[in-house]
């Protein structure tokens, strides 16, 4: 779980580097797919990953709107102060937590009946189903997208 | 790390039946990012799934060409005849593999010390990592790509 988490982590790191290289209007731009643009999926990303650790701790969910941090400095502040709460977690993780139950509310009332270790790997299966639509994106506007691979980033220590 | 897999194999297949109702030159259709097409990915999925599990059991790999297999019906029989092999290998997984040594080797001769547990994991984010792009070019085409959660897919038993 730990491995995955850091494998996410580098590569979202080297995302918002190459953020750097491209203007501002080719990341805004709205794009085909996904929730249509690059740093509004990186902002989706953070989002996502700090609402579920949040939702199944119980703990409140506040809903952040992409309007309000529509550039890359903000998407980084806000990573780096959710980061604070999902580092620990992760780091934290051991097997016993795998069978927790968390019930999940559907907007229609139903609930549906959830794993701890199902919803962390949701979590890094939605990161990185959303890179790969970054990657399309990157070679369309003439860029070379981060690497995908896991293995040679030295993660297993 | 079986989740992981059931998972892809579950998309994988939703997938070709996504492929069904699309036609052959648009599933063919050579576009922007990843290998450069709908089959071609599917068809790079399976190849990699099945060569890693090969490779790190040390056994010999053969070089599939896409050419070979560029059609939804022989990449599923592909797969079916991989999948005799793939499946027993990741269902008899016990965390006591996690840290065996693969060297791998470089085509430049260097050699990269990699675990199984780090192949493995390679393995299932370069699927999700595809089907991302796949995501995209559904949208280009005018489909409702297949849906990337893991949860409520009853993964966890």
């Amino acid at each position: 779980m730990k491995m995955m988490f850091e494998y996410n982590w580098q590569v979202r790191e080297e995302w918002y580097e190459w953020c750097k290289n491209i203007t501002e209007e080719e990341l805004l731009k709205v794009r085909t797919g996904g929730v249509g643009g690059i740093l509004h999926t990186l902002f989706h990303i953070v989002d996502v990953e700090w609402s579920w650790i949040r939702e199944i701790q119980g703990l409140p969910d506040f809903q952040e709107s992409f309007e309000e941090y529509s550039s890359l400095e903000r998407i980084r502040q806000l990573d780096e102060s959710f980061r604070k709460e999902v580092r620990p977690f992760i780091e934290s993780w051991d097997g016993s937590l795998e069978n927790r139950i968390h019930m999940e509310r559907l907007r229609d009332g139903s609930e549906f009946r959830l794993t701890w270790g199902e919803v962390l790997r949701h979590v890094i299966a939605h990161e990185i189903h959303h890179v790969g639509q970054l990657s399309v994106w990157a070679r369309e506007i003439g860029g070379i997208p981060v690497s995908a691979n896991l293995i040679r980033r030295g993660l297993s220590g």
